[in-house]
């Protein structure tokens, strides 16, 4: 069951951070299939790293599947982009949040699996979840988020910790899963609505450059 | 016969990508050996991408002939761009033509030899074909061509499919190939000469930015 | 006891890239554990790239000292900047320089006992000792080091001739290690202070864009 769960998952984060490459990609005009590339790499980029450094079979070459999800929701959100009026910059933020905060699950818990220590798992859901949103940012050359966003990796390593201590509490399989996403997506929405700004690591001379 | 075609295909694509890189960093007045790191980036990025999402020995390491020719390669463009007058973009564009069409082709075939679907194979073309060009644009801080060029990814691709089609209708190894390469050099010298711009995926709300 | 320099020097290296990407972090004013992600991907990025590339197990999920190390780097360098008044960029410059001679020593130690040649090794030393600090570069939006600095990459291919030479002549291993760090060092010092500009692979028709 558990790995139903996770394969269930990861189809989910791959389908939305494809819709949020798909949608960067139209934002900054690239033609042609160019926006294909962008999705998929925001898509399988994150995963692909994970599963390279974990030593693992790539998940897109082992089971196409995830192909098809990240083709399909490429394709769905072109679509629908067309018969949109505006799309917002917010939607792309807001399926980037969502994928952010399943990818950073599926990566811990990938990571335990292959039976690595908890730092190491909680390193590794960040690489996942912050990987493909990067490689999107860079191709697009669009300030990344990491940088733009003064919780974005915060909110990360909170999932990645709340994970943790449900899961060595002994709290059951689901509810270390809902509690990571809650707080992983309360956090980014709350920068996002409310201008959250965590103070910590800031210098003592501020310079705005 | 097969794998000596692909020893071939493999050094003259690793030459013209090392070709292009250097170009480039020449443009970007790179000092020292910078355009040399930036001449093998580009040469040896998209293949070892490919071996790596294989899960296969990365091919400069298993076979030094691919430093040598990108090594050499890049030193034969070194001593040109002294003697040519003006070097333009159009001859980088050029190499970077017949690097992708020929790495798109050799990213389908390895991976059809290690036995993944076709869809698959596709995908690993265009990495291999893409990827080395994109990590040069991004290195010089160039707007990666796959956002500039409009029929970039779009030639990659029908180069694949071409591959694909003529492999699947039977067709004998070397007619898969040309027809592969002619399609994918004949778009994109189309839009290099005559402008083309696919006008699929296109927002119904135009704004030029 | 080659182990344990091995093992040693590696911390060292991971330490001082740690810092450099933490005062790039700072220097771009990344919120949060922005700076935390850039600094471990500057200190892991190369020798991970490295591993992958060799086929060997990722050196910090093998050893999770390298993960302690980054963090504990970022974590006092974060302090430290606190308190510092001003931070400048020849800081940055500083550790990096010594992270570079460090890394692409390792590098070509690392690739010389899978059993490499040696200009498989020197080319995985390279990687080794620009890849972090380019990933950096690219992340923060700031003009990678390998086209900014003429002595970069020259350094850095120095470093790893010298110690190729040295190895070649049946040297004792302290020397070798010495000898390349020295050459690294002094090539990047003497162009940071003295404006040290390599005139080599320069275009005939000069251009300053």
């Amino acid at each position: 069951m558990a790995f139903e769960y996770f394969h269930f998952m990861s189809l989910i984060g791959v389908a939305f951070f494809a819709i949020s490459g798909t949608l960067l990609g139209h934002e900054k005009n690239i033609g042609g299939f160019g926006v294909v590339v962008v999705g998929s790499v925001t898509a399988l980029g994150g995963g692909t790293l994970r599963d390279i450094l974990l030593n693992q079979p790539v998940f897109w070459i082992a089971e196409p599947d995830y192909l098809y999800a990240t083709y399909g929701a490429i394709f769905i959100a072109v679509v629908f982009i067309r018969h949109l009026p505006h799309v917002s910059n917010y939607y792309m933020l807001l399926v980037d949040v969502l994928g952010m905060a399943i990818f950073n699950i599926v990566g811990i818990e990938k990571s335990l699996i292959e039976g690595t220590t908890m730092i190491v798992a909680i390193t590794m859901g960040m690489t996942t979840g912050i990987f493909g949103g990067l490689m999107r940012d860079v191709i697009c050359r669009e300030i990344p988020l990491v940088m733009r966003e003064e919780l974005y990796s915060t909110a990360c390593l909170s999932g990645g910790l709340t994970y943790a201590a449900l899961f060595l509490l002994g709290v059951s399989y689901i509810w270390c899963i809902l509690g990571s996403l809650f707080i992983t997506v309360f956090l980014r929405l709350g920068a996002l609505h409310w201008g959250w700004q965590p103070n910590i690591f800031r210098k003592r001379t501020v310079k705005n450059k």
